[in-house]
């Protein structure tokens, strides 16, 4: 099959050119190799972010790039192209908006954005690579897949998504693997964990160096909305809060047998796990703390716990009249936490509480803000301890 | 499992809710379920878009869904938030952006964009949907997968994604299935047969109707573009051109061969196809019609073939010297355009030299310009033909 590929890439080299070939004697057309580069990280780790603007009068940097300063100003040419360097970052990825007349946008350069919910505002991405490529990187190991899945959701009576991951080697083995439930974030949807967390990236890492078991991770849509292609979605009429009730149906009563039924699960709560970050955190804890039977690991994230997000008294009351039983039934209660995480004192302050009443939890504080580089660590620590 | 689902469900419903409560007595924070609403469409197919922006001073609507007129004004009411209606469109899938200052921004508020590789300005876009279920939704048939693959490009030396779609029962099934590489435009990546276009569903529901034989489609990336993430890609360095010379190479000793040890293909030119759109079209028609050992069929839509993206004559001098070898080696030669596309002479041409030369080609012209609701139904006529 190879032989002729040298004379077709020659030829392709030759021959076909892209608009702003001097051959074509045609205006020139951006293409993706010649069009502005924005965001460009710098050797020193500072980031240079471009915007083509020249009717703009005035332009600003915000987001977490800034790390907790207020906007910077960009800086204009005589061509109209807006440029500002900010950092150095740490290694990670953080997020970034344009700010043009109050009104954040997207950096229109850069394919990297947030995958968001109908309704909230595109967010910039940029990753900064660390010395070494980093436990949330594509290495050179065995890859596992991350599959679409379409399924009929009869709790909500949509159609929906799920994103899977099936670890490396899983279509040329026969065993069966424990499930990981993973929930993403009130402002995302359920491509985040693999999209912003590299969720596929970290498991293919950690099985590959032998620590942690390989699993499947199901990534569900934890808001009540229904699929339109793959990645718009349609909100489910008459949905008003942010914690849908019809989540924990569609998850127990669509996701779950789906996936015991077409995927080689371990179907028992030995090798069920439930996890999450922000909303999806306070969604695991409490589904997986009132369905003991179900999950014996059960781990929030930057848990959206505190009182403007949910009544935790009320929530947790059934699950924390016994605490004996979640120490017997549980293998894994983990809360995380950055410092600088707006939720840090509700996580604090729950896990105090469970403490309180002689439950056995974890509560793993870390530095950080209410941001991915904090939940892929989360993730990459934690994954570690399951089905142990 | 599922006894105890309406008990956590009224739980959630009554102790979690959003940040927009009464109960929490604190600001508002922007949900999913209560954010700015846009785009929406409404009964007569009209469009109604809304952007929030008090400090701009003047917003117009550009793009697809003016359908060849001018940008339009939006109106802004006294409390910052910008209006237009536009349309009425045609059922399918559309593009627009918003422009403030002359800078073309994205709609902040719908998530549905077109996944763009580095470099290019990120657009909107809005479906409207017809009287019934379109031959692009998803409709309540069994539906295939869509695999996210990570793979070591040897050809390229770098980490790269391929998506690949497998269609209903591939897991259940020990059957080997014809296998699609179906190519995007200049302006995406990888999932855009699959964001845009809807392939996943077109295939789903023509199987399901007996019009399409089962098949997978690979959807490789068509820029010389390395892997970051899975949406964020990084330009290889040292490339300048928009038919990279990497790509035949990658598709030909890397992607192929991969295809081919880890799923079941039928490992024959008689069970593959290549296809692709615009750029992926001049990609298609000239690995092609070079490598007839290799794809009997072979599928152009809105192929880029006209003067300023590749000198044809020289792409396509040693195909078309031996015409009666095209017709024999070839079960399919389709090349489309719409007959607003800037491509359509182009095409046509080339379609007509090649019936000069007595070539057996299928011109397919329709109405359209340059846009994804003409490539979703080239897509769907043409799989039907494939394989029989």
């Amino acid at each position: 099959m190879n032989k002729s590929v040298p004379a077709i890439a020659a030829l392709l080299a030759g021959a076909m050119y892209s608009q702003t070939s001097p051959r074509s004697g045609r205006p020139a057309i951006e293409t993706p190799v010649n069009a502005l580069r924005s965001p460009e990280v710098n050797a020193d780790r500072t980031v240079t972010l471009r915007f083509r603007a020249p009717g703009a009068t005035a332009v600003d940097v915000a987001g977490e790039v800034m790390m907790g300063k207020g906007p910077q100003h960009m800086t204009k040419d005589a061509d109209g192209l807006w440029t500002a360097t900010v950092g150095p970052l740490a290694p990670g990825i953080w997020s970034y908006n344009f700010r043009v007349q109050g009104i954040d946008i997207p950096d229109p350069s850069n394919p990297s954005i947030k995958p968001v919910p109908p309704g909230l505002p595109i967010t910039s991405f940029v990753e900064v690579p660390g010395e070494s490529p980093a436990f949330y990187d594509a290495q050179r190991v065995p890859h596992g897949e991350v599959r679409i899945v379409t399924y009929e959701s009869k709790a909500m009576g949509v159609t929906r998504f799920l994103w899977i991951y099936t670890p490396p080697g899983y279509d040329r083995s026969s065993a069966r693997f424990p499930v990981l439930y993973l929930l993403h974030g009130n402002g995302e949807t359920q491509d985040g964990w693999v999209a912003n967390g590299r969720a596929n990236f970290i498991l293919d890492n950690l099985i590959a160096e032998g620590k942690a078991r390989p699993m499947v991770i199901v990534m569900p849509q934890g808001h009540a909305l229904q699929a339109a292609g793959v990645a718009p979605l349609v909100r489910i009429a008459g949905e008003t809060t942010m914690y849908s009730e019809r989540f924990p149906k569609d998850l127990l009563e669509d996701v779950i047998p789906l996936v015991e039924k077409n995927y080689r699960a371990i179907p028992d709560a030995d090798h069920r796990a439930i996890a999450g970050l922000s909303m999806g955190g306070g969604q695991a804890l409490a589904i997986g703390l009132a369905h003991q039977d179900l999950f014996h690991y059960v781990l929030g994230y930057s848990a959206a716990i505190s009182a403007q997000f949910m009544d935790a008294d009320e929530v947790f009351r059934s699950a924390l009249a016994n605490p004996v039983a979640i120490n017997k039934n549980l293998r894994l209660l983990w809360l995380s936490c950055g410092k600088q995480d707006f939720l840090y004192d509700a996580n604090r302050r729950f896990a105090e509480s469970l403490q309180d009443k002689g439950v056995k939890v974890t509560l793993r504080e870390t530095e950080g803000a209410h941001v991915w580089s904090v939940w892929r660590n989360n993730l990459h620590e934690s994954a570690a301890l399951l089905f142990r």
